[in-house]
Order: structure tokens, then C-alpha cells, then sequence
């Protein structure tokens, strides 16, 4: 047993429809040539990918399971999310369901370098759910946002990000923003004797946005905001891999990619299982019950792919957020368990305009 | 007028909903704010996306105009992304049908650097349409992938490229590869007095790519292939400006951005205006008529999309694909004029085991 074993939903009157489109996939997502072309036994035992099962899995639909070789992989990525969907995106009914991976294939994989229980000892908090919340909106200026950071900090927030969709704006360019915050960030630590950590976004051009993470944590940001599949998936773990901190993952352009359930990859694979083989040590995504249509079952089944057994990848933590309100947490709990960020952002602005106090009443919420 | 004019496909029962869930977009993709705490004049006058427009497009279907300005999207792609599709890929009802330019914007981006007339003046082909063909399948080694390569060069391929998925494999690594594959097609280049471009895959991992590239460049490749939905968009934009060569857009993972009508972002949009915002030179997409769905009606949208005026952007050269035979030539001439790549893969090796006379056949049948 090696490389990934790819779990695909098909959409099939019979079970010959099934086999034959199942197999239309090891070969799209590998070799790309017609039938004739891969009956080459070097070709066909070396780096076709192979159907290894085939099961109903509800009425019209088949669950194949497809083994990647590593010969096809080749530990990269990009490689690894193009084998995955690449091709088969543009033919219907086939949706990515599942992703397993061989131990000598995980091996290769950094996976997240912190995971729960290192976000928490970073954090000095070993049990309790921790809370974050966002600076915003995009507009606000420098100083405004750093007394943003500085208020949640003081009030006893555990994680202070950048709105995801603050950049690199005139308005509060990267450089003096994320200086400004965390060294807002940094007065209130010293003034609490708390450990905040302030995660800016980093997501940017691809060949800036190493030096702007390496800008970040040598400014004393404590985590870093990535939108993966914005800035592709790889450009995450080597986020992760140049600075070293803890990284967390913004689902931006996530719903492209689970429109409806026969097409797509599912979240739980998207934002689960493949954010944190891209190194993600938190992962955020719409909770039930917010401006978002995800379902409770699908943010259970969320945080199971992040927290289950993956070969040895560390856990990841889940973000729930998209207008999460502080009347929700007990709802949240009963979900997530206690390893868990709630992230709350408009709601902790709007409680009043004693931003330090709001912060402090969403600390009394956890213990 | 400035920054960016998005379309959005909004489904809704009446104007009044439709309005609701237009204001919404304009929240949601820039501010990500309750209503209330976007009403400050500050950050609705300049940040908040607006809506210039809502006309009903079919029945339940409105489309609205919305005004992204210049103060959000920072003019960096990955941010442009976020704002056209981030957080609204995640509700349902919301695609993504049109992107305009201001003109003040465009004069922001690179757009492709050598378009129709720069390719066609790097061939030394003004006029008939192009041929492409593809090294494959993966699996194949260093020295036969460059026999491919030689053979196709001699018969007067003017592009011959990688497949997408030949990355860094252990049969045929990145660096090896392309060294000997350019090297073949100067071979064969100053045997004919021919110009055939070499155009590797440089899609790799993030901190690698432009390496890759460089490489590349400095190997001989006359082009570079990039995956930018994998990569993401704005690696295929760097890849271009730090080699200066042209670069060709492969559609994987694009599928899973239009899986119906009513989400997602069209293909004209996706594969068409923002690759050429990206910078792509050639975009490769699925003809109809092939392995994949694509109908004739999309391919001649997508078509106009990488030729249409774009605010002084350059045009792109459509290269319809996947499972293209030499028979459809003259379809595809219907559809995509003279200025088109014909891509042929599979097709190309299965003619007859000379694969000098077969890329001579390919190549007579275009004048």
C-alpha cells in the first residue's frame, strides 16, 4: 500500500456504468491517454492510477476507490491536488469524497507543525475552548486597527486576526499594519501578563507573500492568515515551512468547490483532510446557524477530518465563524467539543462601543 | 468609474429579494460587516463594493452590477480574486458572469506580455493556426519524453508542451527533463530552420515555481505551462514577469467552478478574462466534441473572452483540447478563426508509429 487512496462519489445508473467511468479517472487524473496508449505495461503498472474498489454508496451513485501511486504524486502538492480533481473537475458527476493516506506518503508530508495541543501551549491554554476575533472591516486605518488588536487583546482574546480581506490596501498597507498590531498586541500582553497572538493576513502576491510571513514574525505576529485556495494550497505549508509559526486557513473560494453533492470535492476533504496536509494548524469555515448554509452535520463532519486519525499528522483546530453570535457558543460546544476557536467579529464590535469590555464578557463565556 | 465591474448571476424570486441578495454580495466581498456597522460614512463611502445595476436576465435570475473600487482591491490578484468570488462561493444562488475593467485599473496589470501578436512573432507564423502537441504520459522517462519532443519539433509542431501532470517525477525529474527536451527541440529546430517552442511545466511547489522557471528559461524553453488554478492565479502572473517568456494557462481544477448555471464563475470569466488578467499568453480548455462537456456555445464564449477589447490588455490565443483528433480541425476553425492553437495529444501518437510523419501530417493539414 502507497501513495493516496482517493475516495470518488460517481454518479451511475449500473455498476458497469460505475466501473467504466471509475476507470476514466485513473487514467484522466494520471496518465491523460486514450486506453490504447496506456496498455504499455510500463505505463500501466507504473503510474496509472488503480481502481482498488467499487461500492454502492446510495441510490444511482458509487463510491470507487482510486489508488494514486507515488511514482505520480511525487510529494509535491500541486502534483498531489492535481491528481486529486484537476482534470475530473470538467467532467460531471464525479466528486472527491475521501483521501487516505499510506504511512510512507504521510511520512513526506509536514502536515500542521503545531496542531491543537501546540497552538495551546503557545497559547498557555491546555483545556478551555479559545476565542478569536477579527480586525475590521477593510478601510480602517492603521492606528484604528492596532487599537482594534490592542482592545481584544487587553479583554483577554486568545487570537486576533486580519479580516482576510485586508491586505495590502493605501488604506493600511502590510508592513505598518502588522507592525502597528503587534506591537499593540505586545503592550497588552506585557500590561495582562496574556499571550495573545496576532495572525495577519499574509495572502498577497506569489512572490511576496514569503517575505511579507517572514515581515510578519519578525514584526511579532504569533500566527499568519492564509487563503489557500486563493494563493493555492502549497503556498500555505511553505508559508508554514519558511517562518515556522502556526497557520490558519481562510475557506475563500471554498463554495466553488462543493456546489451541490454530486460534484466537487466535499468540505470535510477540502477543508479537513487536504488544509491539513497543507500544513493548516487551524482551519476556518461557515458554523451552522450563521449567514452561511452549511449544515450542522457538515461541520461535524468537518471537525472529525480535522481531528481524526491521519497517519500521523498532527490535529488541526476548528474555526467555525460567518456571523457567529455569542448566544451560540453553548450550541458550538455541543458540536466541536472543547477543541474548538470560536471566532466571533461583527457581534463582539456591535455588544457596545467598549470594544476591551465585549472581549472580556466573550472571555467570561469559556472556562 | 474605477477599479473593477463585476456581474453576478443572482437567483431570486422577484426584485426585491434579488436587490437583498445583490447589497449582500457587496458586503460580503469586501467588509464582511453587519449592515449597521457598515453604515459609517468612511467605510461605506470607500469601501463597500456598490451596486451600479439589477436587471432581470431570465426567469428568477437577475443580474446585478457591482462596483468594486480601487481602495479594496489593492490592485494585487490574489486580493481581486477574494473580492470576485471569496466568501460568496459559500452561498448558494451567486455566480460570477462578467468582469470589466476601468481603464485606470487595467493600466494596473501586466495582462500577457507577448498575446496573439507576440506568440505568432516568436514562431515566425503570422497567419495559419497553430499546432500544439504534448510530451505523455507521465511515467515516460527523461530520454523518450525528449525523442517525443525531437520527433514533433522535426515534423513542424510549433508548440510542443508537457503534460500538465508531468511535474517532478522520480521518472522523469523537472530538471533533467527539461534540459534534454529543450535541447531536442534545438536539435531539431536547427536541422528544419524551424522555431518550435518548448513549453515545460513549471507548476510546482510555491517556493519553487519561479525557480522552475528560471530554470526553464535558461534551459531553452521558448514558453512555460502553468496550472494557476492550482498554483494559484497569481504564481502564472509572476512566472511571467520574472522569465519573460510566454505562458500558457492549463484548466485543471476549473471544473469545480462551474458545475451549473447558477454558481461558481463562468468559463469565459475564469478561463477567459481573469487568466488574461493573470497574464496567460495561451489558455488550454476543453473543446466540444471531445472527453469533456463543454459545448460548442461555451467554447465560442470562452473564445471571445481571451479576444475580446479588455481596456488595452493584449489577446490570448484559445487552445481547445482534450481529446482532440485531426479530423476536427476545420470544426474548430469554424469556431475559433485562425487564431487558435490545435492541441492534439493522444491522437497524435496513435496515428502510426512514426511520430515525425505524423506531426507532418498534423502539420499539413493547417496552411
Amino acid at each position: 500500500m502507497e501513495g493516496i487512496l482517493a475516495t470518488y462519489r460517481i454518479v451511475a445508473a449500473d455498476r458497469a456504468e460505475a466501473e467504466a467511468r471509475a476507470v476514466d479517472v485513473c487514467i484522466e487524473q494520471t496518465v491523460e491517454v486514450t486506453p490504447a496508449l496506456c496498455a504499455d505495461p510500463v505505463i500501466a503498472d507504473r503510474t496509472v492510477a488503480r481502481l482498488e474498489g467499487l461500492e454502492p454508496s446510495a441510490p444511482g451513485r458509487w463510491d470507487a476507490r482510486v489508488r494514486f501511486p507515488e511514482a505520480v504524486l511525487s510529494a509535491e502538492l500541486p502534483q498531489v491536488v492535481n491528481c486529486l480533481y484537476g482534470n475530473v473537475s470538467m467532467k460531471p458527476g464525479v466528486r472527491l469524497v475521501g483521501v487516505a493516506l499510506a504511512p510512507s506518503f504521510a511520512r513526506l508530508l509536514a502536515g500542521p507543525r503545531h496542531g491543537i495541543a501546540g497552538v495551546r501551549a503557545l497559547l498557555g491554554v491546555p483545556h478551555r475552548p479559545l476565542l478569536m476575533s477579527a480586525l475590521k472591516p477593510v478601510g480602517r486605518t492603521v492606528a484604528e486597527l492596532a487599537s482594534y488588536a490592542h482592545a481584544m487583546a487587553a479583554g483577554g482574546i486568545d487570537l486576533v486576526k486580519d479580516d482576510h480581506g485586508i491586505a495590502n490596501q493605501a488604506c493600511s498597507p502590510f508592513e505598518a499594519r502588522v507592525e502597528a498590531c503587534a506591537a499593540a498586541v505586545a503592550r497588552a500582553n506585557a500590561a495582562t501578563g496574556g499571550r495573545t497572538l496576532y495572525c495577519p493576513t499574509v495572502t498577497g502576491p506569489a512572490d511576496e507573500i514569503l517575505r511579507r510571513a517572514e515581515h510578519a514574525r519578525d514584526a511579532g505576529a504569533g500566527g499568519l492568515l492564509v487563503s489557500p485556495l486563493v494563493t493555492g494550497l502549497d503556498a500555505m505549508r511553505a508559508v508554514a515551512a519558511t517562518t515556522g509559526l502556526p497557520v490558519m486557513a481562510h475557506p475563500a473560494l471554498a463554495g466553488a468547490f462543493f456546489p451541490h453533492d454530486d460534484h466537487g470535492i466535499s468540505p470535510e476533504v477540502l477543508l479537513g483532510t487536504l488544509m491539513r496536509m497543507a500544513g493548516a494548524d487551524l482551519v476556518v469555515f461557515p458554523s451552522w446557524g450563521g449567514r452561511f448554509p452549511f449544515t450542522r452535520e457538515t461541520c461535524a463532519r468537518l471537525d472529525a477530518a480535522l481531528k481524526a486519525d491521519l497517519c500521523g499528522l498532527a490535529p488541526a483546530l476548528p474555526v467555525p465563524a460567518g456571523g457567529m453570535t455569542l448566544d451560540r457558543v453553548p450550541a458550538m460546544l455541543s458540536v466541536f467539543g472543547r477543541d474548538v476557536v470560536f471566532l466571533i467579529g461583527s457581534a463582539l464590535y456591535e455588544r457596545s462601543p467598549d470594544l476591551v469590555a465585549n472581549a472580556a464578557y466573550f472571555r467570561s463565556l469559556v472556562s
